[in-house]
């Protein structure tokens, strides 16, 4: 397969798209980003990597890291994890409350911002320090040893975080919180301050496209069972009510950001991220999915 | 492979689960089924077969039909069916009202029974006798030349199909269906009442593994894109409320049914159909569900 | 109480709006009237009469007819009747089928279609012939031997009343329609198209007015208890998702219907029907709601 | 009319029923009252009392507060502060946040707990010390010059009070909440924690059965027009989603808490108040409305 012309065909293909969305605004420190950005990296499982455009620079991966968290937790409580939340996808607004409701506290998937507070929450019970254990196994997997929590971000997040705040006290009055909402919050807050390149992202992920062991060292990060499942949970739920969108026309498992980056993984081949900060109105990033769907159409690598 | 022991293994293991589901109450001519039968059936794109049990005993396929309805009405209308329905999980059962009157009479995806009813819509608008039609090609992709649609089932349906008259005079007012309602419902009816056996089934889904092309005689079907499509459409929506759930546990797009039946294909590999009539509390069938979990595990064959 | 020039001030207020609202056009035959009609009627229960403007004018009553089919059917089956369906507000539109889901097919109150379709159900069962007794009913209660159904309204409304078809099926169901949903349909239809001027509507509503009696010769029509029912009813019911603000701003039991009609009684003075066909955005009668809001604050004649 | 014989009959007939309701438990402090308390207190806009029970006996009167604070609110801001929330009743539970996320923040009435989130916030923007002045204008109204803030009551519903944290935060993401959303919710939690008894309860709602105007000494509280309107509230939304029951059998204007307590008005006649610490499924006091239909079914004095 000779990725290099398939991502640089789809690369100039998206490039020269007049529309490139439009770049999130509730949170502020996201507002200020340079909306031309765009790159895309992408690595197979024999360590080959790919990249073009921005694809070095660093922006806040967001909601991406939702699935580093879980893979903590899924590694930790194993199968018991699914007492607390579900794996369906939600057929609404990555923040709507009405489906909890619904569901007496129990989150629809580890993907929506209340499935990913209670998987924080359950990092904190189980952890001494979620907040540096959650960082560690980051640094590990991705191979970034000095990787941090970006402080401005999650400080940004927090000024206007109220709609999180609403969702973490409303899932604790359901018992479905263990420990302190504002505790939670801090915490769920640092997790989505992360920020990587599209380089670093495409390797972060690569475990998932290596049936669990990492690509670099081959180092076993969960159990091929435990990434397979994930994999499905990315391809079901990762692009929130636009999830079944992507599945229909990209046909990879991937997950998606408000800082306009996605991830999407191709089992047994390869890992891929894209960057570019503007949204379409579902809040994925506009660029992002027309490159990844031009990149299955000309590869015809898609898992269906 | 050694799909045979695979097979065999899946097929001894859940035939010994003491729990075998509830049969379907709702149609009367289903309450009436043996819930003791049991069969496997599996066709490999090379046209190899594995069958194991009542294989080869008829039953209802129901709702597995509308795979097949969707089918034809893609390849007539192409892209622009997607402008009468949508693509994404419902997130609810499968015939709820609340969805449909939030999205205004657009269907969340075709495999609910409200998108199946704008699929008959769409198929008696641009065909001359839909209701032959269908019926022929139905009977060129299964090389079933005899099939025929079975009025007792179709009129058991008929006579406590409240909820889908409903449905599609609910849609109707929303102006997303063409045809009158009557007309419909009696085309619907009909496409849920064929019959097949695992064996004819797994057959008739055999271009879904086998990119578009019948496995006996390598005919087209679908070009390659719309294959690929609708075994996301499978995936993701395929089990009503708990497409997710399969997705997680099984990880192959596939279609299940009230009578019992689940048919599921991996891309260039095999389609399978497994067949017990009793019912998960989800209405899938309870066996066919844990068959194919084991088929998956065992075999390490899932897309993800 | 001088309501001669009460009456009046009120009337001329509202004539010299500039805004008349919109005809409703779901109805074909609704589409037709004239929009610039406008009439006032006060019955006292003394029995003296004030009327205004086109008073004398017959107009559909619609959904206004749906409390006299409550009242024959609260006469027949007393407190047994709420076993069927719930006196509770809405809070959502009149045809909305989504409260009817949460809710089993169990209607909110008897004011919305689904209930109104409930009550016709109820008469069918329990009357010889609910199309001819319904009528005499009313032809009692309104002094009009002579009332007729008017087949080219209701013939209208089937035209369109797909809606109206899709939650009569789907009420049954669940099992609270007994009958054919087609007959409960028809008669629906027929209850619904009904025509009188301001003048026989007030009349035909004094009764509400007057502790369950006639007003023209004294006849109890249903005990005082229900009279009292049926009154909160009217308040808290009697205007979709409205009636919080028509109680609000108008404080008096009423009801209206999309033909333009409001009736409203304060109990113990009087019976007050007023007509204007242009609605308002929740489908009440754009200038009936200003009149009955000016006869209130100028009168200090509210419940309240 | 001899009210206290009345009264007696109402209060025995309640007395000798079997059933009492359930504590409120979500409240630690609430969970700690004796359940066999039962007082009732009626006085006549000419200053008569009736008591009987416990009528002097302070209970917590939670929620029936929510009509003091909008009493002040409005008297403050006119009708400007309808754009700030609805009149509607709102057919669901009064903490449900699924109708808050429909209609974007604003709150369907003033007497769910969104809506009085948001009377608090307009009271802290247009008050130079909320807290105290609330508590000034109450003292005021019930001729209570020691009444204070329950504290401890304060601090029980605060240690549990996740779903209110929540509510606050999800209107505050709407831009309906000016102020911080913890400010806001420890004034809504001080003045949900007075106490009263039946009789001072009847007392300090006095006005809203006289024309706006205190019984003991005439002076002016609100207009006539805005206690009209406030009575209609009362009737259509003061009992959750069984204020519609409550319109139905007893037919007053009125509002509940979850200590028990009850107060309801007869414009132009009486307020009178009722505590039982019992509920029924739907929150409000079991007794209580078991008293007050007994009242008005005697007394036929219903403002239907």
């Amino acid at each position: 397969m000779d990725y290099l012309s398939i991502i640089e065909k789809s690369y100039r293909y998206t490039e020269n798209l007049k529309d490139r969305g439009l770049l999130a605004t509730y949170i502020p420190e996201l507002a200020n980003v340079d909306p031309t950005k765009f790159g895309v990296h992408l690595i197979t499982v024999d360590g080959d990597k790919y990249g073009l455009g921005d694809h070095q620079v660093k922006f806040s991966i967001q909601s991406i890291s939702k699935v580093l968290s879980l893979t903590l937790a899924y590694r930790i409580l194993g199968e018991k994890i699914w007492k607390r939340l579900d794996v369906e996808p939600s057929g609404t607004k990555f923040d709507s409350l009405i489906l909890l409701e619904t569901f007496q506290g129990i989150p629809r998937n580890p993907f929506v911002n209340s499935g990913a507070l209670v998987i924080c929450d359950i990092l904190i019970s189980h952890l001494d320090n979620a907040h540096d254990e959650f960082l560690d196994f980051v640094r590990d997997i991705s191979d970034l040893p000095d990787l941090k929590y970006s402080d401005h971000i999650a400080d940004s997040e927090k000024s206007m975080g109220y709609r999180n705040v609403a969702m973490c006290n409303f899932i604790k009055s359901f018992g479905n919180i263990e420990n302190e909402p504002e505790d939670v919050l801090d915490f769920y807050f640092d997790v989505c301050s992360l920020e990587m390149s599209c380089e670093q992202l495409a390797r972060t992920f690569g475990f998932f496209a290596n049936g669990g062991c990492k690509i670099s060292d081959g180092k076993r990060v969960i159990p091929k069972s435990q990434t397979k499942r994930i994999n499905a949970l990315m391809l079901t739920c990762g692009f929130y009510d636009e999830s079944g969108e992507f599945a229909f026309k990209v046909g990879l498992p991937g997950k998606s950001g408000v800082g306009g980056g996605i991830v999407a993984v191709y089992p047994n081949n390869y890992s891929v991220a894209v960057w570019s900060p503007g949204l379409n109105p579902k809040g994925n990033s506009y660029m992002g999915m027309k490159f990844l769907e031009e990149l299955t159409t000309h590869s015809e690598l898609s898992i269906f």
